[in-house]
């Protein structure tokens, strides 16, 4: 599982930073990528990385500003041109029905998949047996979401060694000791499956934040976050200009991280004002508060590790 | 007055070929800058240009296919972040005026200049002391137009070795002359300004239009045009494709330039099959009919001259 930032700015377009997107990237767990906002040319931004369109199994929309949706119709679009069949779904706020459906329907977009859009409230919004996504309310003027992915905490690993000292020979059995029964070997003996099955793992959590105030849910969201993304849109100084743009600074953004006791932090949705030293300066401020900061550019990826 | 190329692929924005977009440059004429299509990443491609959004005077909507029209939304909106004060009009085919109002009104993008949508049909859309334009329909499945620009007549320079030689002293009724007033001098002569002002210079003809079958208006917008701007989505050898799916051939585009009378012809919209150098081969293809052809690329500038 890894995050493959596709647009780190804010507001408009710059040469180095696209608007926002991010890839949660869950290959190896589900063979497929979630998408957190869909800025516009995310799909140009794509065609520099090993992701398929295709593979793109769900979209999450913090909020309707410009900035995190203007890439959707197209990368929709593309999707299908490109032979992508699998069902999508993209989650968001009310209103995200009338954009998609409008954009489509005038330029004539005839989807080959099944896209379902769920306009979503604060709560759990998907849940299966490996994933749970929860969201809840930001502060950024129009409705801006926050969203808490918790993967599901996965079986021990069958203690191979300890089969072998016990003299349990492999085979069939095993699989059945995995799932914790209780077998009878063929010379009687009757054996636990939990006796021979490690700790479970712990699933990971990741917390993607969409542009907000620094508000109480952010805590919430990001508690235990194994990764918590979260907007530097200014630095530390400017904390009056992020309040009234409905916005956060890096510090501010490091002291929930603390707070929340995630494990580590990512900044993202930088102003075009900072420039690459500044931009660095912005994580080097947030450090000072929570040591374990990243600062977000287009194409960077991070591996979620417990 | 030039185009400068800002999207040449079709369809699907390609690494090295964006989706349509092409800029009438017009800055010594009228200080101003014409659009014509503004596919996704427009906004992005113009990043790498000399071009400012806000000097964006005028944008025509050939049609509305989302590869001709997804960078609308973005481009409005931050024309009028990056300070774009002065009006816009947005010339379309119905249901522009529907896109653009829900994509801005949904992200809740708030123009800080005046916006004007003009839904078109044909004849002429706009026209004043300098600039007239037309359009007229073509054949693409859904509605799709071209636009030949003309330039009027500009007056015929004053013929300054000529007053110089019948003794008429420079001042300011050498403007007055210039105008084609009778003036009298201060010897008494009476002169006639039409006598000292050469032949008015004809104003260039630039036809650019949307993606296309063949068909009859093509022609009619081409006429005797110094640039001629048509789609070439498919090489000569693929016109029953080209049929199917309402698109045209190089071969074809260059046998209407050449039954127009145009002076260039400019093929664009190629599809991402054709990599570096099956491309050119769709330029040499045309040549072999209509010699003055050339193939553009993103970011190729061409001059309009007559
Ligand atoms: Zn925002
Ligand atoms: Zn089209």
């Amino acid at each position: 599982m890894d995050l493959l930032f596709l647009g780190t700015g804010a507001g408009v377009p710059a040469k180095h930073r696209n608007v926002t997107a991010v890839a949660l990237q869950m290959l190896q767990e589900r063979g497929a990528t979630w998408l957190f906002d869909c800025g516009e040319a995310t799909q140009h931004q794509i065609l520099h990385t090993s992701i398929r369109p295709r593979r793109i199994e769900k979209i999450f929309i913090t909020h309707l500003h410009g900035d995190h949706i203007y890439g959707l119709p197209g990368l929709l679009g593309s999707r299908s041109f490109q032979g992508g069949e699998t069902p999508l779904t993209v989650y968001g706020p009310k209103g995200l029905k009338e954009f998609i459906e409008v954009t489509l329907s005038v330029s004539q977009t005839h989807l080959q998949y099944r896209l379902d859009i769920v306009e979503i409230e604060e709560g759990v919004i998907f849940s299966d047996h490996q994933f749970q996504v929860e969201c809840l309310r930001l502060e950024h003027g129009i409705p801006s979401y926050g969203f808490r992915i918790v993967e599901r905490d996965l079986p021990g690993e069958l203690l191979v060694e300890k089969l072998k000292n016990d003299q349990i020979p492999p085979g069939p059995l095993y699989q059945r000791l995995k799932n914790g029964e209780a077998v009878t070997l063929p010379d009687g003996r009757v054996v636990n499956g939990n006796d021979y099955v490690g700790e479970p793992k712990k699933g990971k959590i990741v917390a993607i934040l969409g542009d907000t105030r620094v508000c109480v849910n952010s805590l919430t969201l990001a508690k235990d976050a194994d990764v918590f993304v979260h907007e530097s849109t200014f630095s530390g100084e400017e904390e009056e200009m992020a309040y009234s743009y409905f916005h956060s600074t890096a510090t501010q953004a490091a002291r929930i991280a603390k707070d929340a006791g995630a494990k580590k932090l990512i900044l993202t949705h930088i102003s075009s004002r900072y420039q690459k030293n500044e931009a660095d300066l912005l994580a080097e401020q947030a450090r000072s508060i929570f040591p374990c900061t990243e600062l977000a550019d287009d194409f960077k990826q991070f591996f979620v590790d417990r």
